[in-house]
């Protein structure tokens, strides 16, 4: 029988400590990427058989962290995505991403698969209102760090990191009426989830505070896709007295909006006004730029990474979920300004 | 002692037999959406305590399947990613992505990550061409299926879903001479990828078929962002003799080109035509909307994934690999085309 590659040959032929070998296998995060990489390519080399289940149930890690999204083609989540990469890459963690779309079964599948992958920890942007707080509860249970970002729902043990929503439409909204807009129609999308909740609310207020009259039947809820935004457009511009402006919870239903606005021949800004929410790549590519409301999701994806880091280095045996709220920026473009050329 | 939830008193709550219950625990592909969610949502609320680990080792499934993308912020690859969900999800498999950014490091890293985490299987489109081929040898020691989709390596075992990527940009540069283009540049990327040497080589083919002077001077490298596309652009323009179209392999550098070309006061595609390639949802979107080759990527991912479905449930010893060559479709639109407005 060949006899079985051990750590001590690998760190023989490399000239290495086999100290340092172990821990390059387990990532250890004190071992740099390169000595990392170099060890774990000559293990494979080697042949060697490293009982990977063994070894987390011994070290109770598995350095893999779980990111749920309900989509990870929006540029959004996809740097969200990027920011939690660039803080957790260098400390030895690899991120392993699942998406829902937006199902409600998914969801749960999702975090019973990951707790299977053995991840040491879970950082998500809830998808639906429908997913228990059990299937919550269960991972702290299970001591597994739980971070909500950007869709989170209030539960007492779990920490967030998201954008103060509220104030993000509250300024889109603002600008509208600085424009001169009047009736400010809202694309507004599932309101049993916070972040939508929130722009619902925003809009609201700046009307309201504005003394313009609040016009319920100019809020249309939605979902976020470009078909759907034609559809609802066409449905504002049907109405006996056409809004002036559109802001929009999301920018592909904006999109959308736009191109049924176009179609039907009227101008933009001219005519009517249109705002969207999360400031993708698109709404600057565009010939006729969006204005949005930018959410910085790398900062988003970093401080929730952060915050993971904490509490699964923490020793404490009470938790204090930390609550951080980022602060959101418009950025104005043609399709709501005249002066932007 | 409080007395462990077993699987027979979620059977019994939930009325069904014990057998349904632990098929619905282990994501049996007999067991429905909906039952599995009720039993695994059950299982939570009751503290049912699984031993993932226990269940690994003895069905030796996870019903887990990695795939290991560049980007999923590029629609081309979210869209291969829905493909392979489409295909594995009915079939009770969750499916867990990873991202390597192009870094030859993390790919390496990516692949152990995900075998720590006990995939059933990965499917993977390579980014660079320094992974050693010991590590994906691994995989098929360890009986894991290894499927390359896109951006392959040949492998004698490994199975491959790709495009005709020659006869995507043969297609492409035949159809900018034909608009009557007579010095066609091409933004080229990393040859020693298959991928971006057959565009490279269908280009130059095509000029040659049609009788053109081939100039590799107008040949450019370049990497897929839009910052670079500009950069080369420009590069171009200052040629003594500027080129009259270009032809990218990518449709964010295709993009870059672009706006380069506007701000020196270029029309297009009267004084420079522009292809792109991949058929991102931009290059519809756009005003001047962009002229691409479409990849069929969710096709692409659900030929990808009945591949490993095939392998996984093999019984056989010896494995047949499978290559399978999708055709591209050129898609038309203004960016090259004086007749589209």
């Amino acid at each position: 029988m060949k006899k079985k590659t051990t750590i001590y040959d690998i760190a023989e032929k490399l000239e290495l400590t086999a100290a340092t070998v172990s821990r390059a296998l387990n990532n250890n995060p004190k071992i740099s990427e390169k000595t990392r990489k170099l060890v774990q390519e000559t293990a494979i080399e080697m042949n060697y058989e490293q009982n990977t289940l063994a070894r987390a149930l011994k070290s109770g890690k598995s350095f893999n962290v779980g990111v749920i999204v309900p989509r990870m083609d929006s540029n959004f989540f996809a740097s969200v995505i990027r920011g939690i990469e660039e803080e957790l890459y260098p400390k030895g963690y690899h991120v392993i991403v699942c998406q829902t779309h937006d199902q409600e079964n998914l969801e749960t599948g999702n975090i019973v698969s990951l707790l299977n992958a053995q991840v040491d920890g879970i950082l998500m942007s809830i998808s639906n209102s429908k997913t228990k707080n059990k299937v919550f509860n269960k991972l702290s249970e299970k001591r597994v760090p739980l971070i909500f970002f950007d869709r989170k729902r209030d539960i007492p043990d779990v920490s967030s990191v998201t954008i103060d929503d509220f104030n993000g439409s509250y300024q889109a909204t603002k600008h509208l009426i600085e424009q001169g807009c009047k009736r400010i129609a809202h694309l507004s999308n599932d309101r049993s989830l916070e972040i939508f909740k929130n722009r619902y609310l925003g809009y609201k207020q700046a009307i309201i505070d504005s003394g313009l009259e609040f016009d319920e039947s100019l809020v249309v809820e939605t979902i976020s896709k470009v078909d759907e935004g034609r559809r609802v457009a066409k449905q504002l511009l049907d109405m006996e007295t056409p809004p002036d402006a559109i802001f929009s919870s999301s920018d592909f239903t904006a999109l959308g909006a736009i191109q049924e606005i176009k179609e039907q021949g009227l101008a933009i800004p001219e005519d009517i006004s249109v705002v969207g929410f999360s400031n993708e790549p698109f709404t600057r590519f565009m010939e006729l730029s969006i204005t949005s409301v930018d959410q910085s999701p790398i900062e988003m994806g970093r401080k929730a990474a952060k915050v993971f880091l904490q509490e699964v280095n923490s020793k404490s045996k009470t938790k204090q979920p930390q609550r951080i709220i980022l602060q959101p920026e418009l950025i104005i473009r043609k399709s709501s300004s005249k002066r932007i050329k």
